[in-house]
């Protein structure tokens, strides 16, 4: 068991940061909850302060709330003390929030409400509706310490994200930021500044990362709707080892600029800004809200795709689907639990009448090769430097991905160059591979999604996880994945799950070796839908299609509903 | 004058690679021509041999052509012969040719015609037509040298390009491929494998590069519609230098697959296939056989944007324009003729009712800076390489490139990092002083479109390109642009002409050193006009806006009316 003492790191930058931030929430003496260490599933808690009402508000999603605030249901900032209430408990439990500006958020929910009793209208389509923002997005006036004691106090951002500035316009209230680990390349969260966030399902668990402040935020209903970022699975991951929705979309879709990060103007890979939430449809308003402002016109790399919000509702999507299924990626088989999800749902879609096939996984250990030499390609000197020059201290999962990089050796543009040529042999393969399921679809054309698993195990205990290539390998083909919470694990029910099939290397070794169902007790149990790229739209569609097919698809075990 | 024997090399290599083009040649002795060197306008010879009929034909653009093959007025055959016939006196006018294999037109011709005889059907937008295709583009079977002694004989294409897959299915016919330089980092065209190329209006200027092989080609009716690539001006530069359309496109909208040349994988800047026509309709054919193709599902870096014909039909954009001109990019002011035919330009504009402000110059020299740095950021080390491991001699215009690449320094992948944020900086802030051009527009929109000049000169005397400002600036903001003749300059008329003002630097000193009336007699006039990104069908709808302004276009000298 962690104990939350151990959480917090003692640089003495990171001493003046927790003050600072402790200081924050004092302000709030009564909306705060001491729970002993030794509870794991501290789910239940944040809840504890709310009135019924409150606990309804927090049980809505964002499209709901912004409905519900617009008819004058509830007010702004009656919507924001409910989600700030949860949102303090969350942080004492789970150590997830960095930033903290809850007086700005309410400044913000009183002009709305203002705005809206005196003009009728609302200011945009999230008006009122509190947004968690994670740590390394600017927000102007705000310190994007991101993790690392040497940018701490220095980076107070002296203007908005671009998605930022998107959300304000809607309507958004900002009141908090999130936790992510130091360098941003890791899937737990974890950094010498503000210490370690735990999964609020099971405190012994991550609860993913990088965006694993978001995720156990929303989780804990500390917030309805989070912003993250996936480079390898940032986004998707906590997600899923959280119970909830999130979406990584293709490359340039999604405004990006305004991020603060090691490694900004690398192209080789490049990272996505993703919604996470706790309905599938807040996903498709994050999108629309962010495209319906145009951003291309602010932020060059953006394509001017508008967001197309009848094929996001289903319009030319096929009623009846064709599948294809990756159970095994060929490296890492997911541990049962995982399986056992797979087979559900393809059993409910051949139900519902769908057309489901295996994906035959395509080299996911060369892929994850490949992309690993894409995010190293000064051999890490970057992430080096920017530790060691602070007197910082490297955290485990830092010393795992930094190890990559053999002998911290830099690339020359040549092998940059090659690199990026491997890179679009490997999408040019991937593009064939995809395109010659026609030849094995009862359709007659190419798959139209591939359900996989978003990780080989449920959210790991802390600085355990060993493989991304469950959500890196989408990177690498830059193929928008939206990650969708299918059940919780219940240990007691592990009786009927079968053995796991040799191990084929170190890494599923070791994976292997983790398989214990009392570990993953409570765990969330979450699932994976590629799509084609630039098909953010159908993607979503086609989730609609997929969640309706499995009759209950809470049977699995149920995440909100369960501790309300 | 250049002696038309002094263009040829003398490597042993290249002998041998000019033999093996003479071959080729020589299997159609009736049909060539020589003219003496002296004659520096040979515009009119290239008709020589062709029938009344087959100069009909060749005076089509390449829409007329597949809708006349269509309905059977002409066959494929004899529309090819009539373009071949052309082709090889243009040939021998202008070393516009790199690989020629007109048989292989020839059976493909047979085998249309056959087809559409018994089916009714043509296979494609393109049933007939005859296409070239500048030398670097993969062409299955066919070598690929690109300028290169290094690489003749060793780089004959085991595939085609994507562009080449898409046009032989749309019924394009492939009979040659055309000059491009050595590096493909120029302006102009000349390299140690084929020699130079010049322009068929003055043969003692260039007819422009990289694509000017092309340019060129067709100026002489040796092919309706040629497909060139535009990394710094390569399509724009030969399009106006030899009287011809010209469109480079965002990037990744149009194929870009299966090319060959040095810096493979360098993404930081990257180019654009785009066609040369005679046609300003020609060149949305050719967008939209591309886009019809789908080419996103076999070319990963590609953007799933279809082809908007309505758009490029005018649907939905302003019958009243906002345009601004660039006058003076504020390092090179363009010679007389030019600035002429900008003032035409605005004039005709404004008296058509739209609106016109002038467009303020964004640092043109700072862009030039930045791209050359991109350009060579491993110090030009492969271009070097490419050339001296090979034997082969560097060109006068590759030293003039390589010799920004100071102390041919390689850039780290920080520095590159770095780069690669400095030109995000530069898109952005052009982003905003675009959209900033809304409060000087009468309509109140920020402008639809910027009309400016393609080249500080004319057609220039070869080895004197001296600024790729006007072009260059657009590939760096990743813009389309799209070039347009606008008439032709006569020396006679140069009285009107007034006098260059005071030269603000070397490079416009020696630019403003090269005005000679003479000099540029009977040289294209043309303009680009720029849109913004991923507006591609847009600025076609506007250029036939802007060219119907102007109550006749060819008021300036008529271009293929001249010598029919």
């Amino acid at each position: 068991m962690v104990s939350i003492a151990s959480l917090f790191p003692s640089h003495p930058v990171a001493i003046r940061k927790l003050r600072d931030r402790e200081e924050k929430l004092s302000g709030y003496p009564h909306w705060r909850l001491q729970v002993p260490h030794d509870i794991i599933d501290v789910l239940k808690y944040p809840l504890t302060n709310l009135t019924d009402t409150e606990r309804c508000i927090v049980h809505c999603d964002a499209t709901a709330l912004a409905d519900l605030i617009r008819k004058r249901v509830h007010s702004a900032v009656d919507v924001l003390t409910a989600f700030v209430k949860a949102a303090l408990v969350a942080q004492d439990l789970t150590n997830c929030l960095s930033e903290i500006f809850i007086e700005e958020g309410y400044e913000r929910a009183k002009q709305l409400d203002r705005h809206l009793l005196e003009t009728g209208q609302t200011v945009g389509p999230l008006h009122g509706v509190p947004v968690s923002i994670k740590d390394h997005i600017k927000i102007k006036g705000i310190d994007t310490s991101t993790g690392y004691i040497g940018w701490a106090y220095k980076t107070v951002a002296d203007s908005d994200a671009v998605v930022v500035d998107i959300l304000r316009k809607a309507g958004a209230i900002l009141y908090v930021k999130t936790q992510n680990p130091q360098t941003l390349l890791s899937l737990e969260t974890n950094n010498s500044v503000f210490g370690r966030t735990v999964s609020p399902f099971n405190r012994n668990l991550t609860p993913g990362g990088s965006s694993g402040g978001e995720s156990a935020l929303i989780a804990c209903h500390g917030s309805p709707l989070g912003v993250g970022t996936d480079i390898g699975g940032s986004v998707r991951i906590p997600a899923a080892h959280s119970g909830l929705y999130g979406l990584k979309g293709s490359v340039a879709r999604l405004p990006h600029a305004g991020l603060l990060g090691t490694h900004d103007g690398m192209e080789a890979i490049v990272g996505a800004v993703g919604p996470l939430a706790t309905s599938a449809r807040d996903l498709g308003l994050f999108c629309r809200v962010m495209l319906d402002a145009q951003p291309w016109l602010v932020e060059p790399p953006l394509l001017e795709m508008p967001w197309k919000r009848e094929v996001a509702k289903g319009e030319g999507v096929p009623k009846k689907l064709s599948i294809a299924i990756l159970f095994d990626d060929g490296v890492v088989a997911p541990h049962p639990p995982i399986t056992q999800a797979l087979r559900k749902y393809k059993d409910a879609l051949i139900t519902a009448g769908h057309d489901v096939i295996e994906w035959q996984p395509l080299d996911h250990q060369n892929g994850w090769d490949l992309i690993a030499k894409l995010y190293l390609l000064d051999g890490g000197a970057e992430y080096h430097d920017t530790i060691q020059s602070a007197g910082d201290t490297a955290v485990p999962l830092t010393n795992w991905i930094l190890d990559h990089a053999q002998g911290r050796k830099s690339y020359t543009p040549a092998d940059m160059f090659r690199l990026n040529l491997e890179r679009d042999a490997f999408r040019a393969k991937a593009l064939v591979h995809w395109n010659e399921t026609r030849h094995r679809t009862a359709t007659g054309r190419p798959v139209d999604a591939i359900l996989c698993p978003v990780a080989p195990t449920l959210a790991p205990p802390h600085d355990s996880t060993a493989w991304w290539g469950y959500t890196s390998h989408w990177n690498l083909l830059d193929l928008p994945g939206v990650v969708f919470p299918v059940g919780r694990f219940a240990a007691a029910d592990a009786f009927a799950v079968e053995p796991l099939p040799p191990a084929r290397g170190d890494v599923e070794t070791f994976i292997h070796g983790q398989w214990n169902p009392a570990t993953y007790d409570n765990a969330p149990i979450g699932l994976q839908l590629v799509g084609r790229r630039h098909n953010e739209e159908k993607l979503l569609a086609m989730l609609d299609i997929v969640e309706s097919s499995v009759p209950s698809h809470t049977s699995l075990g149920s995440l909100h509903n369960g501790n309300a």
